[in-house]
Parts: C-alpha cells; structure tokens; sequence
C-alpha cells in the first residue's frame, strides 16, 4: 500500500476534489500540449508539399496560413460559445448527441477515440523518433523507449490532474517562450531591415536553395497544403471536454484557457509563416541528407546556433513527445461522458482513488501500448491519419452547434448559426480532401475503428439494458425462517487435514445431509477411508449425530475440478427443490507469492461452479490459515 | 474447449500414456536436436579461436577433434551406464542427489537449468538471426519472430511428446543426412585425389586466404579452442532425464537413442575436421565483410553450390533454431524430478491434458521470452555462456557415478569409476577455463542464477515442511449438530434487486441475525432505505420471523470494498465466539467478455476477506444468472 502511495499518491477524499482542481496556468499545459505542440509540424506538413515548387512556393504560405487561422478562429469561437452552453463538459460527443441524435454523438466519440490514440502513439513515438535520430545508439531500444514514456504519462495521470500540470508547466511555457521569442526578434530584424532581413546563419548551408520541379501550384495542391497545414487545429477540442477539471468559475476559467491557447497557437502560426516567407525559408524533404526541420532552420536564421537555439530545439523535441498527454487528458473525460449515458461500461465514470478516471486512462494507455508495439514504436505512417477523428468531430461539434442556435433562435442567433455552420463545411471540406488523399495510406484503418467502437457501444447500451430489466426487483422477500428443509452440502476434499476438518465442522453445523467428495488421482483414497472412519464416523456416530458419506470420484483424464462440478450439478438435478451448499476448504497463505507452491483449485472449482451452476448451488470459502496453525502448534 | 482441443489436441486418459510413448526413431529429433546442431557451431568456435594462427592453426585441428571426441565418448559411456542405473530418469540431478547429496544435486539442476533456458532463447535468435541476415526486410521483426517460434514450440510441446518428435523428424534427418552426404563425398574426393582434393567452389572465393598474424599457439589458446569445441557437447545430457518417456523396454530404448545420437555427432565431427583440414578452410570473422560460415564453405568445397547446397544450408537453420526444443523437452523432466523431491512446486510434477508437464514446458517458456525480451532478440553475447551449465552438470554427474560404482563395487567397478572419474576432471577442467575465460562477458550471469534458484528450492522445501506440519491433524470432529448457535450473517449489497434478494432469501434460511451492509457512493441510499422496509421489512414482520438490519458505511475515499472488510472484522471480534458467513450476492453474466461491463467488486470482496479474515469468517457466494432471470421475465 505504502508503494502505490509512493507511485500514484495518497489516495484523496471526495470532498479533496476542489483542491485539485485547475485553473488557467496548469489547463495550458495539460489540456494544451497537443494543439500547442502542432505549431511545430503543421506550418513544415504544409510547407513540405510546396517543395517542388522551389522558392515560388512560398509565395502561398501568408494567404493559405491566414485561412488556416481564419478556421482557427472560426473553431475557437465555436468551441468558447460550447464551453458556456455545455459547463459539464461539452465536447463534439455531448453537442453532438444533443442536437443532432445519438448516433452522430457516438459517431463524433469514435472519432475522437480514434484521434486520441494516434495523438499518444504518434506523439510518444515522435518525441522518442527525435531523441533517437540525435543519439542512435538507442536505436534498438526504440520501441521500450516509447514504452516508458508511456508509462510515465500514465503514472503522471493516475496521480491526478493536479500533478499532471505541474509536471508539464516547465516545458510548455519553455517551448511556447522560445518561439515567441524567435518570432519577435525575428519581425523586429525584418521591419529594420525593410523586409528582407541578413538569416543569422543561411537556412539552407551548404546545401544551395532546392530547385523548382513544378511552374505554378494546381488547385488541388494548394487544397493538400491547407488540409496538412490543418493538423495544426487538433487538440483544439480538449478544453470543452474538461471543463469540469477547473476551478470556480469553471466556464471563465475555461473559456480563459481556450482562449490563452488559442491566442499563442496564432501568433506561432502567424509569426512562422511571415518569418518563413521574410526569411525565403523552405522545407526539406525527410528522406534525403541533409534534412532539417523548419522551425530548426528559422531559428538559426533569426538568432543563430547558440545556447538559445539549443534550449529551443530541446524544448520542441520535449513538447512534441509531452503532446501524448492531451490524450490522456481527454480521452478518459469523454470516457466518462459516454459512459454516463451507458454507452461505455459504467468503470469509465469511476474516480478512482486521486479523484481521476483510471479507467479511461488505463484503457488508453493498453490501446496506444498495442499500437505501438504493433508498430514497432515507428508510427510516422500514421501521422497523416490523425487528422481524420479530429475534423470529423469539429464537423458534427459544429453542425449541432447549428442546430443548437437554430432550436434556441435568441439574439444573434443567425450570426453565430452561419460562423458554426461555415466552420462545419471548412472542417467537413477538410476531412473528405484528407480522407481522399491519404485512404490508401492507412485511412481506411480509421474508417474500420470507428464503427467497430460505435457497435461495441450499442452492444454496452443494449447489456446494461438487459440487466437492468432482469435484475429489477418488485418482489417482496420469501419469509421462509431458519432450518426451513436445510441444504444438502458438498465439501470437496484431497486429504484429511486441519483444513478439510474445518470445512467439515462447518458443513456440519447447517447441514444434516454432508457429502465428503474425493477426486481419485493418486494413492490417497485408501488412506483417505481410514481417516474417514477414524476421525469422522467414530466421534459423530458416538455422539448420535448423522455421519457425512464419503464418496470417492474415479477420473480418466486426471482433471480433478470437473469431477466435482459434474458431481453436484447431477446432485442438484435429483433434488429439485433442495439447495446445494459447496464448501471449499482453502488453506490460506500468509504471503501472496507462497499461492504460486499451490495449486489453485479451490479458486477454478468456485468459478466453474458459478459459470455453470444455478441459483440452488452456492459455494463457500471455508478458510484455514497457516499462521493460525503455527500458533496452535506452540 | 473445441479451440483448445484444436491447438493442443483432445485430453490424454493417463491409461493412454503407453500410447504416447516413444521408440529411437522420434527420440533422436526430440533429444538429439541440441546435441546434433552443435555440430553446426561447435567445429565453427573452435577454428575462429585458430582465425591467429592462418593456415598455420589447421595442423591443431585435428588433434583437438579427437580429444573433444574422446571426451564425448567418455561422457556417453557414462551416461549410457546412468540410464541403466537410473531407469526412472537420471540426469545430473538424480545422479548427483543419490550418490553426493542434495546440494550438489540441487546445484547440478540449477546448472541444467540456467544451461536450458540458454538453449533456448541462443537456439531460437540464432535461428532468427540466419534468417534475418538472409531476409534484411524482416530487421525490426526480430523479437516478434523469435517470440512467434517459441510461441510454436511451446505449442507442439503441449501437444505432447510424440506430435514434437513428429513435427521434427523431418528437418532432423534432412540435416544429418546432408552433413553426412558432404562428408562421405568429402572424404571420396579427398582419398582419391591423395589427400589434396580440388575444392568446386573456393573456399576464400575473391577475398584470399587470411594472413598469419600469430606464428604458433599457446598452450592457453589451444585450451580455449578445446574448451570452445566442448560446446559440442552441450544436448547430451538430454536422453539421460526423459526415460521415461521411451516406450518399453525403455531403458534399451534411450541407450539405442543416445548411441545413435553420440555416433552421428561424433562421425560428423570427426568428418567435419578432417575435410576442414584437407580443404584448407579456415574460420573467417563474423564481424568482417565476407564472412561464410565454416561448414557453408566445407559444403560449397565439396559439392558446389548447387540446389544441395541450399538444401543443406537451410536445413542448418532450421536444425538451429529448433534446438530450442530439447530444452523444451528436458526442462520439464528436470522440473518434475525435483518437484517429486518437494523442492520445486508441485505443479511441476503434474502431466496436464495429454500427459506432458505443462507447467515446466511454460516455465521455461515464460523465462525464455523475458530473456529474448531483454536482449531484443539478439543473444549471440550469450552463446558462450551456456556451456557453463551444460558442464558443470556433467562434472557433478560424472562425480556422482564416481561414487556410485565405489558404493557397489561389482564386477569392473575401478574401470568404470576411472572413466567417470577421467570424464569428471576433464569437465571440470572445461568449467573452470570457459569461466575464466568468459567470466566478465557474463558469465557472473549464470553463477548469479545458479544460487537464487538453489535457495528458491531451499525455500520451496521449508514451505512444503511448514504445511504439512501445519495441516497434519489427528483431532477427530467436533460434533456440533445442526442449528447450534447459528453464525450472524452478513450481506452486503447496493441495491435491491433479484440479486440481492436471492442473496437475503439465503442468508434468513440459516441465520436470525442477518445484517444487510450498504456502502454510501452514490444517490442510492435512500431509494434502498424505502425499497428495503417495502420488500424485507414488511414481509418478514408480518410473518412473525426476525428482521434484518440495514447498515449503511460511509465512504470518504470512493472505496467500497474495505468498509465492508472492516464492517466484517470488527464484528467478528465484537462476537468472539460466533461464526460471521458474509453472503456475497453475484450477477452471473452469460458470455465472459460481459465482465468487462460489470466491477468484480464481488471477487475483490471475497478475496480480501479471505486475506485479512480468520476461521470465523466464511464467504458465500449467492449467484443470480442473467439467463434464468429472462427465462422468469417471458
């Protein structure tokens, strides 16, 4: 106990809840990580597809990032209006299910499943990818690299949500103050410099400016460069999931985090994609030497290679393998949300012993474990994919926001209806130009994900159902009064001993009809007569008491459980209306490793009863413990 | 059950063991796999050591073959009189337990079984690593493919011994058979040609005959490279532990096996060296470019490189990695010998559903896997490791026959003891040198394992005693007599519903106090307090019987089990003379994978009472199965 004290904190009461919750300066890193983080692979995914287009590639990068922060915007908005009108947690399910119907609610919690597992595993898997590139003599251990950091993220958030900000606070605030940094010292050179500003160290050193393959952009390229650069947006979902992780006034508190992410999410992403164009930076393709990140060449161009540019690529590796826990943030949250309507098995809306959703958590952490194992810890091929679940639940999230303003008709309402509703065709635009672009490339796994998740849904819905209906009780209670015709009782047994005798006496004292079972798989029996004899027939035929039969049961095939099952479910056949009372006497250890010496029939016969039985045959743990024994012994 | 039988076969009746049994013809690919393969590595360690030396180091070839030959027939001739001796099964741990007392046999059964466990994991990941060297696509599936082969080993182990010796027979006799074929025609060529055959493919085709560095051998070189050839050796011990496993008569049965395995060995090693020489092939540098492995050049020499050549290179990989299985065919045997003894769990002697020793097959498996998860997949640091155990076991063996024919003293006693006695000092000798030798690349490993599994069997042993003493009774039954004093009855529950009134119907035929316990964590009390006085109450007051009480606990923490616990303990203690029977009501779901819906807050219940109770406190569980519920409903 004192161990998983240690490891995952004291456990805290119900009533400890306010003092873990948050307010805005740990919701950033926790619910903020994930979108904070994409300022450092969106504007490179967009502006990797402008490469063969050379240096008149970037003459797309300010308009196609100002849309981007335009459907930023348009997202942000959407999602502050949700916060206030959802305070319990609103996320693309909660809207969803509200005001378009249950199955677009389920359809927009599958996707964000989705997304979330990918964001774990793409993002441990990132970080470490990094970590390995710099030191490759790990290469080899990629895979138990990304395994431990996993399981550090999933310690970090069984201590709690508190803990969790904490432990992330450092990092972020780094990350996001190294790049507002770069950037301002960046648009300061350029302004004196009159817009073209002498790169610290020149982007592309030694290797010459690559050259243009293509004349002029397609329509259809500059659709594939805004949809990657919209990765960019994931993660921007987390905060309306989360609401009630902050503190009073939990919608302000919020709605100021959201905002306060949102904020710095536009600067990066503007600031990047002015200084890029200012400073003629472009991206290099991964594959080939001599690749470097974009954020990696912008910084050496603004303020060169020195103790900064060090701490900031730092930071970014860090941040990028921390984004993992957005997931963990949220996924266990909507867990709860589902779970609350049936939907998910009801230990999803369990709070465990620091106040958080284990189950959630632990479910996460074995899906993106098998995902990256499965993967080897090398999940780039994925990275395409992980936009899919998020635009398609800011899609369904806007258009029941639609709905929502449409149904209330208040002030403003046409305004707000048609900003969700141009958010809900950029964001759907999005997903069907990803979906086509990348279904070939492992798209279709998401498309396979989510209605196998919506089905296990309507599976757990239609259970709990079930049960509910054959469980409820409006019958009043038998009055039926002790030794009304007692049960028969089994004690199963191996050999005569403390333990057997116990169980005996026991059986004894409700039961008139005791039946001693032996399975014969050795040279026991005989012995087993004897002592019968001597130690039960003599003493309770001397006291005129009725004596317990013996039976002996032969089996072929050395199992030593089923013989007994057999036994008394046959026995509970010929007594129709008599109940039948197992008594397993177990001999109890002191230490758990000491069950391993034993086998554990007693605990397979107690199942197989229960799996295979009926409501006449009850099984009981009649317990004998060595340390009792030893002190008798003395 | 039908997918079971499916993987593992139909259950064995232990009248069909006879059946099961083996002749030579299965026992050679069961038993002989390891020391067969061996012949494929052996010859190579020894000439990489001479590597030095440059053509200068062939003339040592042949000397030392013939004193690593003596010695295996030196250790057959002893083993072969230990099967007589020992028809029951008598590797060095029997041998050494009888003749030179426990912990010399325990120290030769730790030794066995550090040396098997190695066997396995260097079998399966050289096998891995020949095909991933031939197959570079597969690199990053190492671990899975080796986790995959030994998945199918312990699969066809379970089987049995027989389907195993099946499932081998093949790749066993393609690998003899091709060996023998080179060495025949080897040895033709070499006679006709005068001793100087022509090889067909060069031997150091393109690269050129590597250069002297060292002009002559040291005494210490020379016994490294004996010592290296001794690895040879390992896999013979097999035969000696399995018996019984060999149909009648048997003991004539695994004496044919093991002359015929040591006689193949032996004329292939003979051959192996003497074409080594002839041909003038020496051993090249694994880390180098250009390597070939000694017998792929032997067999390019003498044949060529034609289909034969793949033939019989593929059958060498698929003979090494299978050598993992007589590990898995001796491991358990080791294991059912030492548990007959107390000093392993019991579990170890028990033959599972086709008579094999289930437990020691996934024992070894499970330990295997932890050391091929450890080292990725890649344990070539190992290979010289695992002579330690292999020899040490041979020398405490040989030493235990020492004894044994001075105890009986019969016809020829001296000869025979001197032999052993010969064979002991020499393998003691190849003990220490590999320890020397190897002890900083880890063999302090092994000596590590080998004293934590003896004092784990030391350990195993005093438990064993300590239950014995414990549960030994010669106390005859109290006779008690049905209704005396009956125990308070305890039933905890969280709502009413069929299930808990099933579980009070129960508890009020046995008991008059019975206490109903409810665990406050939720909106349910008062919903129970009124449902309670409707249904239980009511009845039971109006037919006179007494009513039981409902006790509702708080619960700070969300924990509902322990409230419970202590409820029931602190009773147990208030009524020092009464026995407490807690009566757990349970949901029996229909389908397994419906657990998952539901908490098992039962089985935690029922176990931490277990744990923390005494012999007063009895659990009962009180099932209520779905499907009687909606048979009921209809």
């Amino acid at each position: 106990m004192n161990l998983l004290d240690l490891i995952v904190g004291r456990p805290l009461k119900s009533s400890e809840e306010r003092a873990e919750q948050i307010g805005a300066a740990q919701g950033i890193p926790i619910f903020g990580l994930d979108a904070l983080s994409s300022a450092a692979y969106g504007p490179e995914a967009a502006l990797s597809l402008l490469i063969p287009l050379g240096l008149m590639g970037l003459r797309y990068i300010v308009p196609i990032s100002a849309a981007i922060i335009t459907l930023l915007i348009i997202v942000y908005l959407s999602y502050r209006q949700t916060i206030e009108a959802y305070p319990n947690g609103g996320g693309s399910y909660t809207v969803a299910r509200f005001n378009l119907g249950t199955f677009w609610g389920l359809l927009a919690a599958a996707a964000l499943m989705a997304d979330y597992i990918l964001t774990a595993a793409v993002g441990i898997s990132a970080g470490v990818g990094a970590l390995v590139s710099a030191v490759p003599r790990l290469l080899p251990h990629t895979l138990g690299l990304c395994l431990g950091i996993l399981l550090v993220l999933t310690v970090v958030n069984l201590r709690g949500v508190k803990d969790a900000g904490t432990a992330f606070l450092l990092p972020t605030y780094l990350f996001v103050g190294a790049l507002l940094i770069t950037i301002v010292v960046g648009i300061i050179k350029t302004v004196l410099s009159g817009g073209h500003p002498d790169p610290v160290v020149s982007p592309f050193l030694g290797r010459g400016v690559p050259a243009a393959t293509v004349q002029a952009a397609s329509f259809w390229l500059l659709l594939r460069v805004f949809s990657s650069g919209c990765t960019a947006l994931t993660g921007v979902e987390a905060v309306s999931n989360g609401v009630r992780a902050f503190r009073e006034p939990r919608v302000k508190n919020a709605q100021a985090t959201l905002t306060i992410i949102i904020a710095i999410l536009g600067v990066m992403l503007a600031g990047i994609s002015y200084l890029v164009k200012a400073y003629g930076i472009m991206a290099t393709d991964p594959g080939q030497p001599g690749y470097q990140s974009v954020l990696s060449m912008l910084i050496a161009a603004v303020l060169g290679r020195g103790v900064f540019y060090y701490v900031a690529i730092a930071s970014i590796l860090l941040v990028l393998s921390l984004s993992a826990n957005t997931a963990f943030a949220d996924f266990p949250r909507l867990g709860r949300a589902i779970a609350a309507n049936n939907y998910l098995p009801h230990g999803f809306g369990q709070r465990g012993r620091r106040l958080v959703y284990g189950h959630g958590i632990w479910v996460l952490s074995f899906l993106t474990a098998g995902l990256l194992i499965v993967f080897g810890g090398v999940t780039d091929r994925l990275i395409p994919l992980y936009a899919v679940g998020a635009f398609l639940a800011f899609t369904l999230s806007q258009a029941g926001m639609v709905l929502h303003w449409w149904k209330a008709r208040g002030v403003g309402w046409l305004k707000a209806a048609l900003m969700n509703g141009l958010g809900a065709f950029v964001t759907g635009v999005t997903v069907a130009v990803v979906l086509t672009a990348k279904f070939l490339d492992g798209a279709w796994l998401t498309l396979l994900f989510i209605p196998l998740v919506m089905s296990l849904c309507y599976w757990v819905r239609r259970h709990y159902h079930n049960v509910a209906v054959a469980s409820q009780c409006t019958m009043p209670m038998e009055a039926v009064g002790v030794g009304a015709l007692p049960p028969i009782a089994v004690v199963p047994l191996d050999r005569w001993s403390r333990v057997s005798r116990q169980g005996l006496e026991f059986a004894c004292r409700f039961s008139n009809e005791v039946i001693g079972v032996h399975v014969e798989a050795g040279e026991h029996a005989t012995l087993l007569h004897e002592d019968w004899e001597r130690y039960v027939a003599v003493p309770l035929r001397a006291a005129g008491n009725p004596v317990p039969e013996l039976k002996i049961l032969s089996s072929p095939y050395r199992f030593v459980v089923s013989p007994v099952v057999d036994f008394v479910l046959e026995l509970a056949e010929k007594n129709a209306e008599r109940r039948i009372v197992v008594v397993i006497p177990e001999f109890v250890e002191e230490k758990w490793y000491e069950y391993f010496l034993h086998n554990q029939r007693a605990r397979l016969l107690e199942w197989t009863l229960l799996a295979k039985g009926n409501e006449r045959i009850f099984t009981v743990a009649s317990p004998y413990y060595l340390s009792t024994a030893t002190r008798q012994l003395r």
